[in-house]
């Protein structure tokens, strides 16, 4: 089993094309619902009472919500975000913390077993100390934002130090170590104590580091990306789903785990919202992988 | 034989770690060494009374210097640029045309058989012009810069129309076709007339767009970068240089040609000015491709 821990959301997402106000959104429901495709998928997260009935239900078709805490005194995190005409920035509108804020993340018995534990972008200091919880975890995964790079860099760096791999974004990267090289970004993490490095590069692929090994992985092409939000997420969901199914760690399955993070992630963004994810098919993904190990070949 | 018509410039460079005054440039001699790595390759090319006899030399070390007219009336074209410490962006200090402003390219006799053509960064209605000189060309391919593109739109989609191949970067790519999106780029490059678009992404690597195959490649991932002057004219050289020696334009070898041209680019970075492209041996090109080969496998 995985457990993802995270923020699941209530996002008004503005894209040149369209406005979608209040929908389904959050990391950890971007990332449990990519996992789902590969492995049963637990979710610790928090709402308020003002979360829609019909939201819940798309979560319980994917995800084990016994972690999923409805908080009666409050409002669900909402967030609110302005893409730019290319699509490759994202300007914050608004973000509204409500029941994410005071939040006491609880592991229900039944995920304490979890080999594999993925810790979406809640707070550092509440990540260490849930990953402390799961003492059979295999292998343990985290990304974060810049929020808390910003304002917690001590504690995202003793993150690091308390997971097996990180999943971040270039940019993330670069503000977090300080360097301006990916592969200097890389080194610094993994001297921080993680033993995986994996910066996603939007439509450029992602990078992973292990060791002295490096693999690039180029994006897979779209034409029509619609809406960028939770690619990441996406990405960082199905590469740690992959491996949970597969009950492995070797390199060439984390490999694999990252070009199905890749798929994922061009799944995400070709339609609004949590949409591009949603119903897909076994057939959908692997389909998409084979067009991508052709894409690349020569 | 190769022709590469374009710029040999004296460059003033000025990076985070290094200024380099007045140092051997040029898209045409980036372009044309990388190629001379693989085949044959004249240089069509003017500079003046002023450049210094060692670069001379340093040209004729790899290069057929019969197209390359020495204007004892003008001053050798220079170029001043100034990136910042990302190594990411680059602003123009200076630019003097001096003799390239009003040269009228020859193409010598002995040249005028290439089966390869390439024109690097010239006025467009001047390499439409060129171009016709080649009856025999098989495989002829084009780049832009910013300049031609603001100034010359309509002669710049002339100029791909007369090509088979264009070779731009992906901020040019953007700039010339109005789209956000690198397949929709190529797409209406391929709609004004070339049959190959190849898209440069930097450190992130290439797009390559041939009818509907797209061929994406990760850059080969560096740790130490100095100086990105002339990365896209030797990847642009070493892709036309490789198919020359090939003489074969089929899909596969344009594919292998585009990850030598990632290779050759890679060597250019890690050096200042031509350093990185300069006294290359055959086995390191070859033990890179196969280095990248490894890199990406999985």
């Amino acid at each position: 089993m995985l457990t993802v821990f995270g923020s699941t959301a209530l996002d008004t997402i503005r894209t040149p094309s369209k406005t979608l106000k209040n929908v389904l959104g959050g990391a950890a429901t971007f990332a449990g619902i990519s996992a789902s495709y590969f492995v049963d998928t637990g979710l610790i997260a928090v709402v308020g009472k003002d979360f829609p009935k019909k939201y819940k239900k798309t979560l319980d078709n994917y995800l084990d919500l016994r972690g999923l805490k409805i908080e009666e005194n409050g409002k669900t995190f909402r967030y609110d975000g302005k893409y730019d005409e290319t699509l490759s920035n994202r300007e914050t509108m608004k973000t509204e913390l409500n029941v994410l804020g005071t939040f006491k993340p609880q592991v229900p018995q039944e995920y304490k077993n979890s080999k594999f534990v993925y810790l979406a972008n809640n707070d550092p200091d509440q990540n260490v100390k849930l990953i402390k919880e799961f003492g059979n975890a295999k292998f343990s995964m985290c990304d974060t934002i810049e929020f808390w790079i910003s304002t917690k860099r001590n504690s995202v760096i003793k993150m690091i130090k308390s997971v097996d791999a990180v999943v971040i974004n270039d940019e993330e990267a670069k503000l977090l170590t300080k360097e301006n090289n990916l592969i200097k970004c890389a080194k610094k993490m993994m001297e921080w104590g993680s033993k995986y490095v994996i910066i996603k590069k939007g439509e450029h692929g992602s990078l992973m580091f292990y060791d002295d090994v490096i693999f690039p992985c180029a994006g897979f092409s779209l034409e029509d990306v619609v809406d960028p939000t939770g690619a990441g997420d996406s990405f960082a969901g199905a590469m740690i789903g992959y491996l949970a199914n597969k009950n492995s760690t070797s390199l060439s399955n984390i490999k694999r785990a990252v070009v199905y993070g890749n798929v994922l992630g061009s799944f995400a963004v070709e339609k609004y919202g949590l949409d591009g994810l949603l119903n897909l098919t076994k057939k959908n993904i692997t389909d998409r992988v084979k067009q991508y190990e052709r894409m690349i070949r020569f």
